[in-house]
């Protein structure tokens, strides 16, 4: 059976970087991926073409797929549009909700060959290998009620922090998981001694443990995890916490190793469909210039063939040929080291065909 | 006219810690400032003797001090209290709360002598010197409604995120005048392309700062703020942001010195009153051993007499005294590096009363 891709290429340098992805997912096609690719726009882009970050026509493709690979939105063109419900972070959201991808994962890996790259000291991330799960259909960022009204002759700014049981408890799951089939450890992270909504993150948390005996569940109130982050960054395995948390901690994790230009992303919904994106935003101050790093986007067709298409053995062979091109020494200018010769975004794609 | 100052001992190893600053204070008072101190108990060890983490008498003492000096609060024995308005937290957030603390200072100030303690690479942190200032009295900690109820047969927890223009102002105005008195510049920290009470944030930043010429404002999203600080954290001069956000940020920016242990904080309200504490927590793994690093609480000591006594001088020779036993190589177990020998808290306390 065929299956369905649908590539969103987005802004900034969304279209350069998943021109690269969309070829390495060709050659998937020469060695016998059956899959139908095809392309519709989003986020500003999509704004200006057809007056909405995300048209009709571009859901309605996104639902049909088993897979969307989405390059960035966003841009400082559309900062200033007065109607937010037209900016080109509500396309993302949309696209976030509409699918139920809730499962979010945000892998934090250090290259060994870019080690280098890390601003912290090497013997403290050497081998950094952390799986952040972020609940990413839920919390403050979907909560209702929202907004800005005039309240005793001043206005007030508030938005709504919620989740349910049903809520945590899926996104709990997928963090089990996750950890069984990798060092089991997990760290929950939460804001329990404040937040009510946190306390039931804890409580259902808990709740889930004795499932999974083999997992060792610990808690971290979000302020120490930022802390442990920088301090001591490899006791963490996996780590489950809500949107906004993930948020902030799966960007300072992927920092870490100093190469965000490296790490994909994947967000899954309860049926295995799932979206995928390079980690970093849209770059607009290096768009269209053939200079932006297409590993993450590249590495992110990778996780979309591993988790909504079974192909681990094409996942596999495609990290094995950006491993490759970093062995050889192939650099962007984002993890280039000083004086070191930056390749082009083509001439890196061209890099991991020859190497795929 | 005698000033008077209120002591928190509080919990963990807040008790030890506050005695040395005590001394230090005495010396104060030795050297002719005049106060009168007395102490009160808060938390954990405020609840088992009176059953609440805030009694009555200890903030009827409060709100008649000029300032406060609190340790720490909580432990690991007060963590299952069924009941949470009993929880040591609250007895900090009601101090906060009924003091109209609502201005919180944090530095990130990387000390010379301890540049090696940072997990960052040298050259990244060193002459790091960050002021985070934190909205302590809004946002979503004391945002209504908030609790855990039953909708529709399961249970949800929820908060509220919420600001109004004149708390966004207040704060604002203790930032940029900050930044005056610094290298000018302001750093405010939002989600405002997702959050709308952040974006009500952004806007009142930005219609302060024509008020400020001589300030150079910029925004920046919490989760490349996060990433930032990670990655090159002395871009940052002062850095405004709501209470959850600076939370996690302030925690993050002190880590970066790698001796979080060093680090004092200010709590101000509307009339200069404040509320000093060193923003390490009560560490109940090492109370009541003599092994504490006291230098964050005096420090706090030193930044009260700068802001609510009006008394710079006195805090300039205690942050001096401090700079000295650095120089002379005494080291606390929590900045001792390897194979160094470590003082006790008392010998710390000791030795910077010698200094002064
Ligand atoms: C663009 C923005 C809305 C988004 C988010 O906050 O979720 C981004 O930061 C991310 O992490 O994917
Ligand atoms: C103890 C806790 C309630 C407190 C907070 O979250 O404000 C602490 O983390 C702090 O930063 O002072």
């Amino acid at each position: 059976m065929t299956r369905k891709i649908l590539v969103l290429p987005g802004d900034g340098i969304g279209p350069e970087i998943t021109a690269q992805a969309s070829r390495v997912l060709a050659a998937c096609q020469a060695r016998g991926l059956d899959v139908e690719v095809e392309e519709a726009p989003v986020g500003g882009t999509a704004y200006d073409l057809e007056g909405s970050p995300l048209p009709e026509s571009t859901l309605a493709k996104a639902r049909a797929a088993d897979a969307v690979l989405l390059g960035a939105v966003g841009g400082p063109k559309w900062d200033k549009l007065e109607d937010i419900s037209k900016r080109p972070e509500k396309g993302l959201l949309g696209l976030r909700k509409e699918l139920g991808l809730f499962g979010n994962l945000r892998p934090a890996l250090l290259y060994p060959q870019l080690a280098e790259a890390s601003s912290l000291k090497p013997e403290l991330v050497s081998g950094l290998d952390i799986m952040i799960v972020r609940e990413l259909t839920g919390g403050i960022y979907f909560g209702q009620p929202r907004g800005i009204e005039e309240r005793d002759g001043q206005r007030v700014g508030y938005n709504t922090y919620v989740y349910s049981e049903a809520e945590i408890e899926r996104i709990g799951r997928v963090a089990f998981e996750m950890a069984q089939k990798r060092a089991k450890k997990l760290c929950s992270v939460d804001k329990a001694n404040v937040l009510e909504v946190t306390m039931l993150w804890r409580e259902v948390m808990e709740r889930l443990a004795p499932e999974y005996p083999d997992v060792e569940l610990s808690h971290m109130y979000v302020d120490n995890a930022a802390m442990q982050l920088v301090r001591a960054p490899k006791q963490f395995d996996v780590v489950v916490t809500g949107n906004m948390f993930g948020d902030i901690l799966s960007d300072a994790a992927a920092m870490l190793t100093g190469s965000i230009g490296m790490l994909p992303s994947a967000s899954l919904n309860e049926s295995g469909q799932g979206m995928y994106e390079p980690c970093h935003g849209s770059a607009p101050d290096i768009a269209g210039q053939n200079v932006a790093n297409p590993l993450a986007t590249i590495l992110s067709v990778a996780m979309m063939l591993r988790y909504s298409l079974g192909e681990a053995a094409l996942a596999e062979r495609i990290e094995a040929a950006v491993g490759k091109v970093l062995d050889e020494g192939l650099r962007t200018a984002d993890i280039a080291a000083e004086g070191e010769r930056a390749v082009s975004t083509s001439e890196m794609g061209d890099a991991v065909l020859a190497a795929f």
